[in-house]
């Protein structure tokens, strides 16, 4: 008599386990059906109809195209996971994120990943996370580190082919990464392909940064003039092996993936004004903008060879268009269109800098420049001093 | 014979349901150890180690004070929501979370809701994430509209103790909410209470915001100047009942909550220069900052009693002491300490305000100011054309 009462509580603790579970899983896991098109409709359910009030309001165009486009993100950390995530939210047609790093509750001062997700892999706990988020984008993940020669050839080819339609190439690619070499591999990726891409960063004791737009042949990469170190330089593996860490917080990176991808969006559907350079100085609240030129002696072969690419496609278009794409170029005040956009006097900015192009406030050079006569500074000299002679000779002639 | 079999599967079932659902719940739900004390200690499983680095690079001088402040968060929305995390991941003390909102699927374009989520409150979805991703914070949440007489005056009771030691008041209130009626009555607390406090705003069409430092009677409060309709003054009930609602983004709203916490951060851990006011115009990329003396026909009789209080304690102040508090006001020029930091020409601000204080692009007030003698305009006319009387006298008496 006793066995049956108690096969009974059993059966029913199995059917409560299973619905808890279900419920449980269903909570943490069960993504919303995909949604077919974007609706403009104001219901609690449509995740997309405050974006859809951006056609209303009359910033955005055609708000849809978003799901057309396909941005990459390399480094999946403090920046990446939360321009990712915005990306994600604004319903981006496909991400193709990198990293090889994996989730510690030391990266738990910084948005997005949870103590829960410790020991996973960066892309794969923000696949996860993301999926969840928006089921109607979609992702493709790499877990190794771009800059090894192997890794280096197959990013490439996702950058080249893992379009929305494969075979095309990504629309953007943007830089999240925190060191040197990695910026360098991507720079040298992007000039070899021609492709537009935005570079990130964030100070080693957290409170600047900035992003850059950078289009080869047109404005100046990543080797064409010295880095600007607002960016941390220096490897985290090594400064964890010599004991000591970089500060960061989730305010600086938050901003700074928050301008980084106002300016994706505002790049891939055509509003506002993209900003070439655009800095953040937490002390002061201090935004400083400009846009540089590339360098005609820049030691990346590729891109010198995208400048001509540049050059002679500039050269072809008839004038009108040419005029339209000069708009697009924020502030272009003299030979390297470098215009500073910043309440500072240019003494305090001369003083401030030293013998390298004028740079705005709080920002410094990753090095020195070498003193060749074919250098950025002394053809700016020599471009100086040639007009003054030449205004000289006029002045002579008129005698 | 089947009977025996068939229990022991059952009870098998039950203990893998029990596991699997303790592995779920623990997957999701299990927080680390609370951390007794905070440690610089460079290790993956130490989530402190990037923000005390801090002191080590020479930003902040005592960090671990972070642990001693109380923060109230009114409306956690697209701005609160973000604020709270990013506060919660640095470590603070205690969080008051204030709104009646429920999540729903139409917030997933901003940061930090889930899907899953939706349907619950905000303050009880956002404290189970909090709490989860730091269980060394303090939470207390309040699920109701704080504009309510009864909820008013708990509002009211809870800035006034709800500090970690209960019966002091909290160190900052933030102003995260969507409406003018919620932000006016934080204003009236914060003047009767004596309250510092900072609001913060996203405009509808989603492509700007700010931030503005409120300290009663030494700083503007919000019923002294026009309000500036950088803020969302429209209802989202309203909005919806009309059929239509705000954009909004999450990269601006990402940008306002990071800028509001840096300033937080400044201000309670006592770095760099806290801004009174500073605006985000995203379509330029422009950050205008500037700072307001309070009106002393302010229509809110609290904020001039403080105004009185705060010049009767600058005047019982010893002289260096007042230049030192002098110098944390960051822009100081003339009777109404209006100063603005950018780029555009005087005349241009002139044009675009019209008949109201010079504002910096993109800013325009939410309604125009009463035509009477006593009012923020006239004071400043009057004051303007009386040191030109004296000027004209001096001359006079000179010839």
């Amino acid at each position: 008599m006793a066995e049956p009462s108690r096969l009974e509580q059993l059966e029913r603790r199995v059917r409560e386990l299973e619905e808890e579970l279900a419920r449980e899983r269903g909570r943490q896991q069960a993504p919303r059906p995909r949604i077919e098109n974007m609706s403009p409709e104001v219901t609690d359910s449509n995740p997309y109809s405050r974006l859809m009030a951006l056609k209303r309001m009359g910033i955005v165009k055609d708000y849809e195209k978003i799901r057309t486009f396909t941005v990459a993100v390399v480094g999946v950390g403090g920046v990446g996971s939360v321009t990712a995530e915005m990306l994600t939210r604004c319903g981006i047609g496909k991400l193709l994120l990198f990293d090889y790093d994996k989730v510690e509750l030391a990266n738990m001062n910084r948005l997005f990943f949870q103590p829960h997700q410790a020991g996973l892999s960066k892309v794969q706990a923000a696949e996860h996370t993301l999926r969840n988020i928006n089921p109607d984008v979609q992702f493709e993940v790499h877990n190794y580190n771009i800059t090894t020669l192997d890794n280096f050839e197959h990013f490439m080819d996702r950058i080249s082919n893992g379009a929305l339609e494969e075979g095309k190439p990504v629309d953007l690619v943007l830089s999240c990464v925190d060191n040197f070499e990695a910026r360098m591999a991507i720079n040298t990726a992007c000039n070899e392909l021609g492709q537009i891409w935005m570079e990130s960063g964030v100070s080693e004791n957290a409170v600047s940064g900035h992003i850059q737009l950078i289009k080869p042949g047109e404005s100046a990469c990543f080797a064409c003039a010295p880095p600007l170190v607002v960016a941390a330089n220096i490897d985290e593996k090594t400064l964890k092996r010599e004991g000591v860490c970089a500060a960061s917080l989730p305010t600086t990176m938050g901003v700074v993936a928050g301008i980084l991808v106002q300016n994706v969006l505002k790049y891939l559907l055509n509003f506002g004004t993209v900003s070439y350079y655009l800095g953040y100085n937490a002390m002061q609240d201090f935004f400083p903008t400009m846009s540089m030129k590339p360098n005609p002696q820049c030691s990346d072969q590729n891109c010198r060879k995208q400048q001509e690419n540049y050059k002679r496609k500039e050269a072809a278009q008839p004038k009108q268009e040419i005029v339209e794409q000069e708009e697009e170029i924020v502030h272009e005040d003299n030979d390297w269109g470098i215009e500073l956009v910043s309440e500072i006097s240019e003494e305090e900015l001369k003083a401030a800098s030293g013998p390298v192009p004028d740079l705005p406030e709080g920002i410094t050079v990753a090095y020195t420049i070498p003193n060749k006569e074919e250098n950025l500074i002394t053809e700016e000299t020599v471009a100086e001093s040639e007009e003054s002679l030449e205004e000289l000779m006029a002045k002579m002639r008129n005698m």
